[in-house]
């Protein structure tokens, strides 16, 4: 029996308030250090490992956080989601992105059919499309191939699916497997659309429109600005353009797409880059086996999600030592810092995933909570970061735990030796090195090049990011994200908050405002 | 007589606490929020405006205000850094990017040199050498001209020239002052020059390697890649490479280069946007009035900032605000919320701007502080960003203080009209509506969709993103820093917090290592 209770009402998380401390310089050092790198670590699916030696737990800690994960029945409210229950309690709705890519548990039907099916189904429908425009059986009205493809939607159906191409845009070229070139339209700023259009070969372009609903207003816009551009070059658009939405929108049906594929009210946007709204561009772009591969990687990350044990259970690891950093050590921000130039914007689909999932001041019940919630996230590549904002990072007047992300192997396999080493050894090198620099610092006459050190970090470490790595790591911090919301008994997945400056914006476009809101208007001229 | 102090031995500082605090729902709703719209705007160069009514201010604390500029001789400190006096006492250089686009003071002698001729003449040498390129006088050695200009930097010679040349590459285009792509190679993991050399025409290519010091790991590397790259294709890198340096360094006098452009250590990397580091790269892909116009805008804003009235000195009022939510209020973060897609990559420029500036914990004197200093700053473009993290920003636990930034037209005039507005519209209206949402917020019986409002913000508005404003938003963010690291009495010119994470990774590629670092370098197979 499932009861889901406020974090602070947990016997084991408010033992964590108790527990010493741990001193991270100290433990961080000698032989000591030495063997936290070999035993705080926690295998992932798909070879990579989540290394924990430098967060703030030792093993009074970590077994604290056992018992919070065993009385907060983590476990258990991960299988009642897989199973079908309506976790999404604000929107009265399942969650079901696992099924996207694996059947965890029982069966699950939903609107009168089996939802694995469904998933299947969509992407089997993708994988078909795609392999005839990558053969020439579907092209353009000329009867020629289509060599790109742009995906327009906001959000879940930019950042993740953008991330996602970034990341294996290269592995993919570099394994003869790229099939076209991706873009993303995103932003209302009619610039942006502009700007995509002005660079692409509309004549052999195949448009992607995804919005759930059929009605978010950034996305038929754009569409419709897709749609001018190719009826100015003489084309037709209904042979131009694709829906990804869900079977029950205006778009689902329409004579205007080659063809629909379909999502549902259980998968959220930020949770979608597995679900067709990630498939269709994934699959067009390098191909449907790729694509395959991905979601093999995510299914593996969630089976390992399923373990009581936290040592075998990374995600929720990850989430618990998360919580304690976030509730008890009292840090308010977390920077995600890949040394990986491939996973440019993963930070930003993370920022999005994490920030609106667990964003929130009420509880599951709609009650107000009586403590601090999702955290703020960020970040950028590595070494890139090195010369910006670490230097905050290391000697600013606040602490900000740091998950690091590394690869043994570059994807592209070119590299250069410079003063003895490979750049991929260069890079490496600095991620090791920046761990201990925020651990143990070092001390310094000149207070001025002094580092305290006491500067937590994780890091995921894996042989090369391929596309099964890569839907393991997707997955992991997916899976991580919703222990948080079991912990902080919250309702991941709905987003209120959005919802105020959309009613907001409908009213200065309708010129029905006063007071400081019909000020702003006027000063932006609307 | 200038005196450097602490900001919590200033008496105005000590004032604002007892102040009593504003309560931002009541003061932006009704008639008192429209009067506050109207009035807390101060003007900013180049038609911009600086618009804080949703602050949480109001005439008593603004006084304040001014009494702790007057009191940390805010102006007077200005005075003496453009004067040319030691600023950056930790590496006792002067500070002088304000003369890269003006004089401001009097002339400043350095070096055997007046400093501004100094910056002047490279300015002029790389116009020199842009309008050769344009005009075909200066080509590859099959006498072909350059089409493309690939940037080698990283830090500040990457982000800030890269944030600049996004922002005017449409409107470049729109109004035909669009001469060639730009490009840039930053990372050391070899995938990142490896991708951009794979997409790049290397034999119309020409290549701007920037380095202060010479010494740059991550740019020599990449460097040797570029070479790799060009002699591979059976081309002679010194015909397409030039050099962006100090005058001392190696590269300075090389016969490898096209051509050599000279910064000096006055001018520090997150500053270096108006000087040959951005210069080289804006000049050629946009030709040299653009990037003089670009300059006049950030000298009009420079212009703005000596003087002692906060209303009529928008940098320094914003510094004194965001010290004011900092130390007081204890918001330890700001978002940077640009509605202009241009701007995607602004927020990361004033992210190195401001963390590597003012992420610090001992004064100007190395004494340690007992205040909070640089807060954390991150952001996406908007309406991209209402479609993700905004969610925390309205209903998370913490409150984000948030600079928006909107212009009233797009810069490339395409747009279209669905449900009776434009684009540009919805753009500005969304605008407008999160102000609000944010501050005023929405009660409502089901806490889940309630907003408690109270969340401050603040907003530049401007006509358009021309290079005129651009170079006024730039200066004004600079000058914002400069001003806030003066109140906090902090060297916000140096960063010794980058450091000691270099001598680490130097010491794992030597394998000189132990403990920790040294099973950290093996799990990541160096």
């Amino acid at each position: 029996m499932i009861t889901w209770n406020n974090l602070d009402t947990l016997a084991s998380y408010k033992g964590l308030f108790n527990l010493e401390k741990v001193n991270l310089k100290e433990a961080m050092s000698g032989e000591s250090g030495a063997e936290r790198v070999k035993k705080y670590s926690a295998p992932m699916a798909e070879g990579l490992a989540y290394n924990f030696a430098a967060k703030r737990v030792d093993g009074t800690i970590l077994e604290t956080l056992q018992k919070l994960a065993d009385e907060a029945q983590l476990t258990e409210k991960f299988e009642a989601l897989y199973n079908g229950e309506v976790i999404n309690t604000g929107e009265k709705r399942r969650v079901l992105h696992h099924l996207t890519r694996g059947q965890l548990g029982n069966a699950v039907e939903a609107d009168g059919v089996d939802k694995r099916a469904f998933y299947t189904e969509q992407q089997n429908k993708i994988a078909d499309f795609a392999k005839k425009v990558h053969s020439g059986e579907i092209t353009n009205a000329a009867g020629e191939k289509f060599t790109t493809v742009v995906q327009i939607g906001i959000g879940g159906s930019d950042l993740g699916p953008r991330a996602m191409y970034l990341a294996l845009e290269n592995w993919a070229k570099k394994n003869g497997l790229f099939k076209m070139e991706a873009k993303f339209i995103s932003n209302v700023d009619p610039d942006d659309a502009a700007a995509v259009l002005a660079s692409t070969d509309v004549a052999h372009a195949v448009f992607i429109l995804v919005s759930k609903s059929g009605t978010t207003l950034e996305t038929l816009t754009n569409e419709s600005f897709v749609k001018d551009a190719l009826k100015n070059a003489g084309l037709d658009p209904s042979r131009h353009m694709v829906a990804v939405t869900s079977e029950t929108s205006p778009l689902a049906k329409s004579d205007d797409y080659l063809a629909a594929f379909f999502m549902d009210d259980y998968i959220g946007g930020r949770y979608s880059s597995t679900s067709a709204v990630g498939g269709a561009v994934l699959s067009l772009a390098f191909g449907p086996e790729v694509f395959a591969q991905f979601l093999d990687g995510a299914a593996a990350a969630d089976r390992t999600a399923v373990k009581k044990d936290i040592w075998q259970n990374p995600a929720m690891l990850d989430a618990l030592i998360g919580v304690y950093e976030r509730n008890v050590l009292e840090y308010p921000s977390t920077a995600v810092l890949p040394y990986s130039q491939a996973l440019s914007r993963f930070p930003a689909h993370l920022q999005q995933l994490d920030m609106e999932s667990n964003g929130k001041s009420v509880n599951r019940f709609g009650d107000p909570i009586d403590y601090v919630t999702g955290p703020l996230i960020f970040g950028e590549p590595g070494t890139n970061g090195q010369h910006s904002f670490y230097q905050l990072l290391h000697q600013g007047t606040d602490i900000v735990p740091l998950q690091f992300i590394g690869f043994k192997k570059n994807q592209m396999d070119t590299d250069v030796v410079i003063q003895g080493s490979t750049s991929q050894q260069k890079l490496c090198a600095n991620v090791a090195a920046q761990i201990m620099a925020f651990a143990c610092g070092k001390e310094d006459e000149n207070q001025n090049k002094n580092f305290e050190g006491g500067r937590p970090s994780s890091i995921v470490i894996g042989e090369q990011l391929t596309p099964g790595a890569l839907g393991a790591l997707l997955a992991h911090f997916e899976n991580k994200v919703m222990f948080q919301g079991f912990l902080w008994n919250l309702n991941s997945f709905d987003q209120e908050g959005v919802q105020l400056g959309k009613v907001l914006a409908k009213r200065v476009l309708a010129h029905e405002t006063d007071g400081a809101l019909k000020e702003y208007s006027d000063l932006l001229n609307i």
